[in-house]
């Protein structure tokens, strides 16, 4: 049984997908763990930088007005009290006549109000002759200059990296809350399926979709959920599928849903509680793409074909994925880039072709990777890029502006 | 007690550290936890692509001979022997007047050599009438067609991902070798620095750069030491430095090797039985970060300023990590871009500031991000690149070009 296909537009695609994305449940880690997950809070300043009157140099912490008319004609002898180190606190008033030690990051007593350069200085045991006339506040970086408090560093959804990791230490977030990992189940169908560690057998390849999707889960913060994979047989493929909805946030399939396929996944969607959202896409490849909603839980049926699975995923999955992650933007990244090569494009549907991308003298130039027969899988390792190519038979030309979208994002 | 300090190029420091760079050792993970690592082994296609003459199309396999002067007006009429799905092996000849039945990706019987396209054939059951005359070769892929056996997929020290997943899955790479993951341990030092969970003291400050640099060093595929920070205690911090080495194939370190701390680590530079590379640099910021070397283990003592240890991890530790393990190029990734706004430089040495680049028109643009004082750390967060500034009072225009350095290099 099959059911009528009609073609609906990528982003009509993305846009009836968006409708069932919620972010999702948080969890509390360490700082050390919460490394590469994406913040489910807003970090903001906890304390004004610097929480306390900072010197900006090494030298000697005075009263400005004792400097006036210093020149290094004219010193101005003033006595030492202490030596003040970064990470101590001062134990001495600075009274007239008088200055201390200081170093830079050190922590300027209340009482002096400028530092006096050590190269400014000539220097004695028990006091030093300041050779420069100080203004008030001169090196000496107060309270808040360069923060105040509760200003806004991180929003929420936001990537933690190295700088994000340095913010959370440094204001004290030592339990980081980050939005959980999505559970992705991944389930390959097709009786012409063997595991990687079969021995191969004449007329049947080896699974290779299941592994590369798990990749796709983990590199959009996702864990994928192995699910053993399925011969052309609906009945089964429709009941691990419930079985994977129970311990998983989604499933992706792929295969069984191409015409000359044994279209099993069509078979369970004819044949499911659930609601087919759309069944056929203007865009090559993967035109049969087909996604369902059932318990608010989204199932994917991508093409078995490996270029056709890894751009589905990337264009209907890691959305999603990205936002129960809470990610302000959904999609892959868009610019413009300048065509490598010639192009020409014969079908009536869009197309996303694989493409690698790299710069010269300030442009960024795209070109074709491999052949892209979505059948052939080892172009996909060297693309970074989705190559956007309008319908209809058109010819670009090299240095065309093409739209592409990016692949590989780290944020 | 400190030494001279003649300060040497980046690339000159770059490298003195690249002569004890080498390979490291490997481990056997299995091909799921193969992913984001890098192989320690060549990967070739262990059989051709197909392995076996496939077809191209839905519809029947035929000898091309028997289809001579078919066409829609007279078509020729076949006996069909047997349904070959993918995935199953064709159990009978095709023999003259007749053919067999064939999925997309199924076995072609040897005794057929094309296949007709589902489209153009009649069918009844039990026999087909076929309307068009087949070339021999037609809709049928031979043997290697797509790849040749051995033919050569991946190199060592290539990245693990989705892309070369798929390839090992496919060619049964069930155990994969990849190099080991570099232990860097990391050590802060400074009498001023609170831990993360410390409440706040007047003069302390949280220590930020351990955990900014346990994320640089996982982003680079090693595992981060974390170290308990020291205080300004040169004999501590030596004993810190030799347990760590110990339990890592490297330490960095950051914080006293600036003129004006308490020079610890120039302390132990001057008191162990290791050799020092360098210490002093030609680039802002992070001059005084200091290199030795000491039984092939390297010691990388970086500035304590956020900024400058974290443009030193790049420039500096990077290259060792991606160089263990197998990487080809050592270094970041550099390319020229458009300066979007004026910079004026003043100092007499390079710098290398932190950058935000963006894509417009085919162009790449690169801005400055947030202050750049090095003591600055919410900046680091923003940037993707590090805009390289020549030396020299200089005043760089808009829309000139700059060379920069790529960071968050996912491959």
């Amino acid at each position: 049984m099959t059911f009528n296909r009609t073609p609906i537009t990528v982003a009509d695609a993305q846009s009836q997908i968006a409708s069932f994305i919620q972010t999702g449940e948080t969890e509390t880690v360490s700082l050390l763990e919460s490394e590469g997950r994406r913040l489910a809070e807003k970090v903001k300043a906890t304390y004004p930088i610097p929480h306390f009157r900072r010197s900006g140099m090494d030298g000697f912490a005075v009263r400005s007005k004792d400097t006036e008319g210093a020149s290094p004609e004219h010193p101005v002898l003033l006595s030492v009290q202490e030596e003040i180190p970064a990470g101590s606190v001062p134990t001495k008033e600075i009274i007239q006549g008088s200055c201390s030690r200081i170093m830079t990051g050190g922590v300027v007593p209340d009482s002096a109000d400028a530092v006096v350069k050590l190269e400014d200085t000539d220097n004695q045991q028990f006091q030093t002759a300041v050779k420069q006339e100080m203004q008030a506040g001169a090196n000496v970086t107060e309270i808040g200059a360069e923060m105040s408090e509760d200003t806004m560093l991180l929003e929420k959804g936001k990537r933690i990296g190295p700088g994000e990791l340095a913010l959370l230490a440094m204001f004290g977030y030592v339990h980081v809350e980050v939005y959980r990992q999505p559970k992705v189940a991944v389930l390959s169908t097709g009786s012409e399926l063997l595991n990687p560690e079969d021995p191969l057998q004449p007329g049947k390849i080896r699974n290779s979709n299941t592994y590369m999707l798990a990749a796709q889960v983990k590199n959009a913060g996702g864990q994928p959920v192995i699910i053993d994979q399925v011969p052309d047989d609906a009945d089964l493929a429709k009941e691990r599928v419930f079985d994977a909805f129970a311990n998983a946030d989604m499933v992706v399939t792929t295969g069984g849903v191409s015409v000359g396929d044994y279209d099993i996944l069509v078979d369970i969607f004819n044949n499911w509680d659930g609601e087919m959202l759309f069944n056929k896409l203007q865009m090559r490849p993967g035109s049969p793409t087909t996604v369902g909603v059932r318990d608010n839980q989204l199932l994917f049926a991508l093409s078995g074909n490996p270029g056709a699975c890894f751009a589905g995923f990337e264009l209907f999955v890691r959305p999603v994925l990205w936002g129960m992650q809470g990610k302000e933007s959904f999609y892959l990244p868009e610019f413009n880039a300048y065509l490598a090569e010639d192009f020409t494009n014969k079908g009536s549907f869009p197309r996303f072709v694989r493409g690698r991308s790299y710069m010269e003298d300030g442009k960024v130039f795209v070109q074709q990777v491999g052949v892209d027969k979505s059948s052939i899988v080892t172009s996909i390792k060297d693309a970074d890029v989705l190559i956007e190519i309008p319908p209809g038979k058109i010819e670009l030309k090299a240095n065309e502006l093409v739209s592409v979208l990016k692949l590989n994002v780290a944020e």
